[in-house]
């Protein structure tokens, strides 16, 4: 048995959960927000509660050696010589990752490299990563990358339709997100349909406040939403998702705003939000629709129907689909956002059953048994997949005698 | 009987053709070429034969002029006095327009007002229309728009997922182009499967050096690739189609380029061509491909794949498809891409006969006659569909004694 720490470190903030490997049991999570800012907060679970702390967290060395000490303070671990792995959620592995990689000098310099890829991420992973060694220097750490799952599309699904060189010069191509989300569900829905992974054809739909949906072949990605970076493909909750490119330069020509500006918008102040004018917070939103906001209801109507249109998107692309995955915030918890996606599939053998989906975050199928399609809420864990990838990657294999 | 001449006028160019109506017979047909630069370009059929002639060509009004001699001097017409109507081709007509519309001086300068979305072509379609009230002042002449035909889609087609008040002010939402075709080829489709245009569900794909595909429901447009301007969409000959729009800062960063150069890029050197470094022409690139060229394959792939998934995508629009439509130079007559575009259909209901599939430019059903949906080629006119316009909203109706 060995205990793992999974972390996913933000600019000022450091989220973390504990488990006991390899039964996976959830020993504590937690989370440290405004990390150089004043009036920092560290939030940990102690057997179930929330304790909560507001202090002043310099920096994210501070960071790791706080948690750490809670962990024995709280009786969490007797030592933090338990700790036997540690697990970085890392955005961006450009080409070079197509898989979880010990922490190396080298492959750190190579996350760090990347930063021009995920100038926002990667170098909060970075100082995640560097904060964690400082402290446990002798304790092997794994990177797990967002990018990694989606390193198996084809070319005709990464490639841009742009001149050549920019690939070959700048990197610029479809790289996806959500890689470590997309796989658990894919995994988890290969298990609940007792067949191999390798014989099916999944359309994943991971729906939170950022979205995107996979195709996923065999258990390999073969194309998925977001693109060079988090704000391509279907609405969002702040982002805007595809829309003309041509739009930007019109955009900066009739509001003055530079590109970086009006990259902001796209970024910040567009989709649901955006259509809506009331919240990014889909919540907010299905109940203003409810109370007859029209653009409430214009805005939920946007973001179904864009995922509906992947939907068919690739199903097409792998001449069929075997089971649609919902998954996230709002995958998981949205009945009426499921329900506008997968109405009107009956062509392509969905069927599912209206009762069965009034649901919130449990792991069932909505669709009726005789389904070709089956339709599958799955609540994603992360987590869980940095955790096994350190156990397999870090943990040395105990000797049987 | 009425003679009826269609424009489509460019900024140094104006095509033309005139029809004998309602017959649609084809009278003549001809091009003017590099107007207001030295050495212009007139050509003309006569009894099936090109007639070419080299000459200064100042502006349209003169252009205008020199076509209308020609008609008489070659005998097509005994006076001017016979053409009973004009219809201009004009690319956007913005929200106001959903229809052809007779041109008086307030739908000119409506027109005229709808510059600012389309830049590059209302102002030329302006310039010929001027031309032709200069020289016939007394006939009456027809817009046909663009974007008229999609005029008919719900809000959450064509709304995107930015802040609402950039469509209230700016008018930014997609329109949609080729409507005319998408038209043309929708009625035609309806006239071939027998069936009123009312209970089909059609996907029609333009695909020229220009594409675009459209879902066509009861006869009405509630989708299109193309947005707020041609360049969305699929990848085109020369164009992007759509991109993560994150990609225009990071070229401009990487580049220096300012964000119209960008612009310029994606619409003049990426698609096709982009991809390839070749040709935008895909006969170029169908070649090279065969001949072992791995770019060029790819570019093929990424085409053909690009409009595979918007198929998959319209039918779940529609929940369903009762037929896919080919029409324009590509889609008239590449087989190749015809059969990257429907392989892998057959889970909705697509079966296609690889045989009949080998033709050029004929209208066809290659769909085994079993298939629940139907794939036909329609070779388009989007002339006749401006003649049709200008017959029936110019013509005054003889009354019949």
């Amino acid at each position: 048995m060995s205990k793992i720490i999974a972390i996913n470190a933000g600019s000022s903030s450091l989220k973390f959960q504990l488990f006991e490997m390899p039964s996976e049991e959830v020993l504590t999570a937690g989370l440290v927000e405004r990390i150089g800012l004043d009036k920092g907060v560290f939030t940990i679970l102690v057997n179930g509660e929330k304790v909560k702390e507001i202090i002043d967290i310099p920096d994210h060395s501070v960071a790791v050696k706080m948690l750490l000490s809670k962990l024995t303070h709280f009786g969490i671990l007797d030592s933090l010589n338990e700790i036997e792995g540690i697990g970085h959620r890392v955005v961006h592995g450009g080409e070079i990752f197509n898989d979880s990689v010990l922490i190396t000098d080298e492959t750190l310099q190579k996350i760090e490299e990347l930063s021009d890829l995920a100038p926002l991420h990667n170098p909060a992973n970075v100082v995640g990563i560097k904060a964690f060694k400082e402290v446990l220097p002798n304790v092997n750490a794994v990177a797990v990358f967002d990018t990694a799952f989606h390193q198996t599309m084809p070319e005709r699904s990464f490639l841009y339709s742009l001149p050549y060189e920019y690939y070959e010069k700048y990197g610029i191509r479809k790289y996806g997100f959500h890689g470590t989300s997309h796989k658990y569900v894919s995994e988890r829905a290969a298990e609940l349909l007792g067949r191999p992974i390798e014989q099916l054809r999944l359309i994943s739909c991971h729906l939170g406040n950022g979205a995107s949906i996979a195709a996923i072949e065999g258990g390999k990605s073969i194309d998925t939403s977001m693109g060079f970076t988090p704000l391509a493909g279907v609405a969002m909750g702040t982002r805007s998702g595809n829309i003309d490119p041509a739009l930007i330069p019109f955009i900066m020509e009739k509001t003055g705003q530079s590109e970086m500006e009006v990259l902001d918008i796209l970024n910040k102040k567009s989709g649901i939000l955006g259509i809506s004018g009331l919240s990014s917070d889909l919540r907010d939103i299905e109940q203003a629709a409810e109370e007859g906001n029209e653009r409430a209801e214009t805005a939920l109507e946007v973001f179904g129907s864009r995922i509906h249109k992947y939907i068919g998107s690739y199903a097409a692309q792998m001449s069929g689909v075997d089971a649609i995955l919902f998954t996230a915030g709002i995958g998981e918890n949205s009945d009426i956002i499921r329900s506008r996606v997968l109405r009107g599939l009956e062509f392509m053998g969905v069927y599912w059953d209206p009762e069965r989906n009034q649901v919130r975050g449990e792991e069932r199928f909505i669709s009726y048994p005789h389904s070709p399609v089956k339709v599958i809420i799955i609540p994603t864990n992360e987590e869980v997949m940095i955790a096994r990838d350190v156990q397999q990657i870090a943990v040395p294999v105990p000797v049987l005698h």
